[in-house]
C-alpha cells in the first residue's frame, strides 16, 4: 500500500469537501487503488477560522513554504481560487517536482504557458479535470477517449449560475433582475455576478477546453464573449415559438486550420439535447469525425461534485508511473475573423405596405438568406409590430451589415441571437 | 517514437472501421500520442472476399496461430463476436502476454472470470470500453472518473436497436411489428432482431456496466431480462398523457450490500434527461454519492464510433506502463431478490360502481399505495373502460401480489411496466 503525503493550498468549500471526501473514502480508496493519502499541511488565511471539516488545527498553516517546500508532500491540491497568488504557488510546487491537483479555471486558462511549462520541466504531473464542469470527465474525455478524433466542435453549457438564470426566466416568463435577485439571495449567485453573467467564468473554461479539443493553446483572450445581462423575456418567449431555447453557450470551432471561441447567449432547438440541461447543470457537447455526437451531462458545481472531481485527479496522479501532459501545440492559435451561424433577429417595424420587403431586401443584399419571419399580432403605442426572423446560416458580418442599413429608418432593432445546432 | 506491432482477429465492419481509422489518422497519432501502429497480421474467415477497407491481401490469413503466437504483436484486438472461438482466442493471448482490446460484450460478459484471470495472470492488459455503448467512454468514467464515489445506480438507454423501435412507435403511433420490420428493411435491426429485441445485447452491456460501478462481479445471469416484443402502441400513448415516455431500460442499482441488474421496457418522466435520447442513440445515467446525477450520451453503435473507441484502447494498452485491471470482488454478488419501483398498470374494467373501490382496495390490502387513476373515456364492445394507475413507489412482490387478485374477476390486466426516475 502506497502511503501518500498531500498538501492543500486553500480550504473553503471544495478544500473541505475534498477533506471529507477522501476521510469517508479511505478504505473504498485503499481496497480500490491501493494508494492511501496523507493530508500534511493545509494553508489558508486564518488558521483561527471555524471550517465545514473536522480539520486538526496543527495540519492548519498561514505559511506557503510549509506546504511548498515540505519533502513529504509529493502532490499539492490547490483550492485558492484567482489568478495570484495560485499561480505563482503551482508553478512553485511543479518547479519543485510536485504533482499539481487543481479546480482553478481562471489561474489555469490566464496563465495556462507558464504553468504547462514549469510542468514539463519538471516532470511532475498537472491535473485539473475540477477546473471544467465540475463531476463531469469532460477533460479525460478530450485526452482519454478521443484521441483518434479530429474534433469538430465543442458545445457546453459550461456555467450553473446562468443557466439556473435562463432556465427560470424560460420556466416564469420572469426577468432577469428579479432572477438574479432571488437566485443571489438563494446563494446560487455571487453578492458582485459578473465573472458569471458576463461570461468570464464561461470563457475561462472554455479556453481550456478548445485548447484540449484543438491541440492548439486557445488563449482566453481569443475567446469571444457577451454575457446574459440584456436578455429579455420577450426573446425567450418569442423563441420557445419557434421551438427554440435560450441558454448561455461556450462554442468552440475548428475548420481549415482557423479557431473559433466564443460565449454568448443562443438558440438551440428544443430537441437537441442541449435545450434539455436545466437549472445548475452542465453539459458538454462534443462531435468529432468518428465518434460522432456525443455529451457529457452532469453537475457542473458544489463542493461534492467537484471533490468528486479532484480525488479522481489525486488518484490518477498518485497512480501514474509517469505524467504525460496533452499534446498542445505552442503556436499561437490562428483565430476565424467571421463565422457562420443562424440567427433570431428581432425588430419593431411599422405594419406598413413595403416594410417587410424592405428588411428582406437589406439581408438578401448582403447574401443573407432568410428562413422564417413571423410578425406578432399585438402593436406597441406607435403601431409597430414585432416582427421575427430566423436567417439561414450566415456570414456574422454579412447579417451585422444587413442590420446597420436597416437600423437606418426601416426598422428598430430588438434583438440579434445566434442560434446553434439546428 | 515507439512502433508497435498489432493484430486483428476478425475483420467485419469494425474491424474495417479501425483500419480505416489507424490509416488515416496515423500522422495525428504519431503527433499527439508519440506512437505508431503498424498492422501486421489479421485474422479472418476468407481471406478472398471484398471487404470495406482496403487491406494487402498478405496481411490476411485464416490461421489464428499468425496472430496468437506472432512475437512482434503486442497488442491484439478482437471483432470476431460471439463467445467461441473469441473467448479462447482472448484468453491465448493474454496468457502469452499480448494486451488485448474487444468490443465484444457477449465473450466478456459471459467469459469474465476467465478472461479477467489470464490478464490477470500475465500482466497484459484487457480494454474493452467499445463493448459498451459504442464511442461513449462511459468504462472509462466508472473505472477513471468515479473512484471516489460510491455509485447509486447506473441507468442506460445501451442497445440502439431496440430504441429505435421505441422511438418510432412513440412518434408515429405504429405498432412494434410494423417498425420492427422497416428497421429491418433499412438495416437497422438484425435479420433475426432476438438479441437485441429480447434485451440479451442490454443484458450482457448491463453486465459489464454492473460489474465495474459496484465493484463485484455481476454475472449476466443475474441480470433480470425483458424484452420490448409485447411493447403495445396504447402503453405508450397512456405514458405520455401521464408525462412518461417509454424506453428499454437497463438499470443496476445497489444497496445494502445486494444488486438489482433489469433489462425491461420501463417508463421515464419526460423531462428526466433520458426521456430525449432518441432513435439509436445510448446514455447512461449515473447516480454516484459524491457526483450527484451524471449522464453519458452518444453513438452507439456504427463502425466509427466503435472504432473511435477502439483505437483508443489501443492507444491507452500502448502508453501503460502497466495495465491495472479495475477493482472488482471476485465473491458471488449477492442479487435482490425484490425491488422497489413505481408501477404503471393499465387494465379493462366494467365501468360499474365499485369496481374502482374494488381496484383500489387490492392494492391497499398488499401495501402498495396510488398516486394516480386515470379512467379514460372510451369503452370497449364489452362496455369496459381502460383503467390506467400510476403507484408510489412500491415492492414488485406486493404489486404483483394485488394484480395477481384483481386479475381474478375484478378487472382484465392489460400491462405493467415500471417506472424509473421519477
Amino acid at each position: 500500500m502506497a502511503h501518500i503525503g498531500i498538501g492543500f493550498l486553500g480550504c473553503g468549500n471544495i478544500g473541505c469537501g475534498v477533506y471529507r471526501l477522501l476521510e469517508e473514502q479511505t478504505h473504498h480508496i485503499e481496497q480500490n487503488e491501493g494508494v492511501r493519502f496523507d493530508v500534511r499541511r493545509i494553508l489558508v488565511r486564518d488558521t483561527r477560522r471555524a471550517r465545514a471539516a473536522q480539520i486538526p488545527q496543527a495540519m492548519l498553516t498561514d505559511r506557503p513554504e510549509d506546504v511548498l517546500c515540505d519533502p513529504e508532500i509529493r502532490i499539492v491540491l490547490e483550492f485558492m481560487g484567482g489568478e495570484e497568488p495560485a499561480a505563482s504557488y503551482m508553478i512553485r510546487a511543479l518547479s519543485a517536482g510536485k504533482s499539481v491537483v487543481t479546480a482553478n479555471k481562471m489561474a489555469l486558462a490566464s496563465r495556462w504557458t507558464d504553468i504547462v511549462a514549469a510542468a514539463r520541466q519538471s516532470g511532475a504531473g498537472l491535473y485539473y479535470e475540477a477546473s471544467v464542469c465540475g463531476a463531469v470527465p469532460i477533460l479525460r474525455a478530450l485526452n482519454h477517449s478521443l484521441q483518434a478524433n479530429r474534433v469538430e466542435s465543442v458545445t457546453g453549457i459550461i456555467n450553473g449560475t446562468t443557466n439556473y438564470i435562463l432556465s427560470r426566466m424560460s420556466r416564469e416568463g420572469a426577468s432577469y433582475g428579479d432572477v438574479l435577485a432571488d437566485a443571489q439571495r438563494m446563494g446560487l449567485a455571487e453578492p458582485d455576478p459578473t465573472a458569471d453573467v458576463e461570461g468570464y467564468d464561461a470563457a475561462y473554461k472554455l479556453s481550456i477546453l478548445a485548447t484540449l479539443a484543438f491541440h492548439q493553446h486557445v488563449p482566453v483572450d481569443c475567446v469571444y464573449r457577451e454575457g446574459i445581462t440584456h436578455v429579455e423575456p420577450i426573446d425567450i418567449q418569442c423563441g420557445r415559438e419557434l421551438g427554440l431555447t435560450l441558454k448561455l453557450l461556450a462554442v468552440a470551432k475548428e475548420k481549415d486550420g482557423k479557431i473559433e471561441a466564443r460565449v454568448h447567449p443562443a438558440f438551440v432547438p428544443d430537441r437537441h439535447p442541449l435545450a434539455s440541461v436545466s437549472d445548475a447543470f452542465n453539459a458538454v457537447y462534443v462531435r468529432g469525425h468518428a465518434c460522432g455526437e456525443m455529451m457529457f451531462y452532469g453537475r457542473g458545481a458544489g463542493d461534492m461534485p467537484t471533490a468528486s472531481a479532484i480525488v479522481s485527479d489525486l488518484i490518477c496522479a498518485a497512480s501514474a508511473d509517469r505524467h504525460a501532459l496533452p499534446a498542445v501545440s505552442d503556436e499561437p492559435c490562428s483565430v476565424a475573423e467571421d463565422w457562420r451561424c443562424q440567427h433570431f433577429v428581432r425588430m419593431l417595424a411599422s405594419d406598413e405596405p413595403g416594410v417587410l420587403a424592405a428588411v428582406c431586401s437589406r439581408f438578401a443584399e448582403h447574401g443573407v438568406s432568410i428562413e422564417t419571419v413571423v410578425q406578432k399580432g399585438e402593436r406597441d403605442r406607435q403601431g409597430r409590430a414585432q416582427l421575427i426572423l430566423l436567417t439561414h446560416e450566415a456570414s456574422e458580418r454579412a447579417v451585422r451589415g444587413a442590420l446597420s442599413e436597416i437600423g437606418r429608418g426601416v426598422a428598430e432593432l430588438g434583438s440579434v441571437i445566434r442560434v446553434e445546432g439546428r
